[in-house]
């Protein structure tokens, strides 16, 4: 299987990420060894998150942002985080055939979101696929998300850019982003700027230019750029992409984009360890229901928050005799 | 000792803030006895959050917005989180004589940070300071700090307001504030609109106005309203006040000023297990070692972020002869 991936064969790839993506302890066992195996291969690709509420014309934009860095010679694998994919039933990737035009090229691989399972398990998968993607040669990763929810603080943790695609429009409709988005982008671009829409279009870039002026400097040193294109009529695409090599050349010359992806590795092996150390804890039926009793306590304000942490903490640490 | 502190002892209350900050055992036990039978008497104050960056004029405004409140026949309490003050010997609140009007009121009550210990440790302190002085019948608490580093948050969540001093200023000037904390505010307030400054300062309140709007709606259903006022020339303080009325008034009519007390319980229930868990498996030696050794590997892509994590967990999980 190794040997497939690394020959860039994509039916392999598809085989080995179904592995990554099945809850069977066998299937995990045979994933983790395969990534093991990867690993080594990994890290030679621009990973790219890509966010912004429904209705931002993600998919059209995805299609063509596509297929330029498919003409510019790349191969590119299209992943996405979308936690409420399994609930909802409204995968935003379900369905091959929201990118019509990339569906049909060679060098695209398309993935919907890993379905089922916390924000926690899904993010590790698509991480995990990332570096089965790269041992496959895949040099462009692209991970969309929706924008609305937690999701984008972990497509943000293990991508090198972050894009935000945003509409034009005032007050009500610009406040479809959730709090802190517009933090971590590394670019803002802004959607349907064609025909009438144009001005519109400026007129929320010189916004957003703005308001980006109010934050302190990133520590890539790299200041946040807006740019206003069209994904249905495919204006401005050249341009937004220039924005990113040009992202890729700052951070690579001035050490950002190692660092960042230490940090990353690391972020995601301590994060590993704090899910399964609440996990083993929050999961205990016995610190379950004491739980709800204490909560309740609190909320009466017949208990400090702290007293009530101590009691069920004291509870779980005696019958795990754990030292504290 | 409770006695004296439903009284409105100030000397009493200082003393039980004493054995609240103490490390020592046989102290924090009688602390939580105290608190314990505080809290049915707390919750009844405005707690106000106030930040700004070094320079911004955070202790000039303090004591005036502190005279405002003082002058409405309210009482005082003015409490801060600086967790960098042991390190730095900077403490924010160390000196009274920063607030020198506040200080000589005998309905104002000045205590300087916590000293010592993490973020965690030092805003649990002031959190349990924050019941004794509602106790001791202080129906406004100030929590002042520094605008630069991770206690904001840790504000953030104990307080029904968080205000945010800025200074009028272009590019760098208006870039010492951290990502993230200006989406925090319920309130921005510019201050040193005085004199010949007076235009910059409505220049930079119209550019904060601005974007402001980019951001969603707060849940809170208030907008974050933006003053331009002077603490040093005494300017402009009954228009901050009266919008910070105007938000108390809005939050209790609508319901959220209990949801967000609510919440902010349980936070801090939850927010101490998950410190405890994490500082019991950090703590242990044996793990300490075998983390530095899996770091290592991870950033040298020998091993992957999750593997490495299931290595250190299972080694956990085994010797504390847990189940997972």
């Amino acid at each position: 299987m190794v040997e497939g991936i690394l020959k860039g064969d994509v039916t392999t790839l598809s085989r080995a990420v179904t592995l990554v993506e099945s809850l069977a302890p066998a299937h995990q066992a045979i994933a983790q060894e395969v990534i093991e195996k990867c690993l080594p291969y990994s890290g030679n690709s621009r990973r790219i998150g890509i966010t912004g509420v429904p209705g931002a014309g993600k998919s059209t934009s995805i299609d063509v942002f596509g297929l330029h860095v498919l003409r510019q010679g790349g191969r590119l694998a299209v992943l996405a985080i979308d936690p409420s994919s399994e609930r909802t039933k409204g995968s935003i990737l379900g369905d091959k055939t929201r990118m019509e035009k990339l569906s049909l090229e060679q060098d695209a691989f398309i993935r919907p979101s890993p379905s089922a399972g916390s924000l926690g398990g899904v993010a590790r998968k698509t991480r995990e696929t990332i570096v089965l993607c790269e041992a496959a040669g895949f040099d462009n990763i692209f991970v969309e998300t929706v924008g609305v929810g937690q999701s984008e603080t972990a497509v943000h943790s293990m991508v090198d850019f972050f894009l935000l695609i945003q509409l034009a429009g005032t007050g009500d409709e610009l406040q479809g982003i959730k709090r802190g988005i517009m933090e971590m982008a590394d670019g803002i671009v802004i959607n349907k700027a064609d025909g009438d829409n144009i001005p519109r279009a400026q007129l929320a870039q010189a916004q957003f230019k703005n308001a980006l002026h109010l934050f302190p400097m990133p520590e890539s040193g790299w200041l946040p750029e807006v740019l206003t294109y069209s994904g249905y009529y495919e204006l401005g695409i050249p341009e937004v992409w220039d924005m990113i090599d040009r992202y890729f050349e700052f951070v690579k010359a001035n050490g950002y984009f190692d660092l960042r992806r230490a940090r990353q590795a690391r972020y995601w092996m301590y994060e590993t360890i704090n899910e399964q150390l609440r996990a083993n804890f929050y999961g205990d039926p016995e610190i379950e229901a004491m739980l709800a009793a204490k909560e309740a306590r609190v909320l009466a304000s017949q208990q400090s928050s702290f007293t009530a942490a101590k009691d069920v903490l004291d509870i779980y640490f005696k019958k795990n005799s754990l030292n504290i």
